[in-house]
């Protein structure tokens, strides 16, 4: 039991789209990313995802219409529903999901990421 | 969905050691808090716990040593492991847990909260 310190860990990686895993706790994990661009529009069959912001500004498209979601916010995209995540400037994040959730969800491409680090 | 802002729901009140629920996903739920003082060696028996230390800092003390734990740090606390949460000034902090995990798990006293509000 020790005490995690987001920025410690969100200095060692700067790569974008690369979930690193830095929490885990009844089956679910505890991630950290660096977004910037456009990500792929997908699903997760059956998990649901909590996206919180810790630096910058996220917009998380649904198909009919778009959240942003600032600094120090989160919002909980729910199991089935399609999102595409986009970061005009660069957004850190920290994702609170199920143990092996995909980042791609139901789209395999060379976006996915099978095997995430643990920091 | 929407995005929650952790500030706003933060002011909305000021007491300790009463959690409010400000989300639920995969059968966790996400709760804000306000510590100060000590509050009681407990264990929870079947959950693990996650503290975000939004403001403030928490000192968590287990039997066998105190982890101190700044802002922006977490701690996971596994179940079974007897805790004590100390904040000698205020703390805010997010919770990541099972739904319906009680604050003081296997103890029952005046501290415990058996229906948390939702914000």
């Amino acid at each position: 039991m020790q005490s995690i310190n987001i920025k410690n860990k969100l200095s060692l990686f700067s790569d974008h789209w690369n979930p690193r895993i830095v929490g885990e706790l009844n089956g679910q994990q505890v991630k950290l990313a660096k977004l910037k661009g456009e990500f792929v529009w997908h699903k997760h069959e059956n998990e649901d995802e909590l996206f919180y912001v810790l630096k910058g500004k996220l917009k998380m498209e649904f198909r009919d219409r778009t959240v942003e979601v600032a600094e120090n916010e989160f919002i909980i995209v729910p199991r089935g529903v399609e999102h595409k995540p986009v970061a005009e400037e660069e957004v850190s994040l920290m994702l609170f999901e199920p143990a092996g959730t995909l980042n791609t969800g139901n789209v395999l491409n060379e976006l996915t990421k099978n095997d995430l680090d643990k920091l």
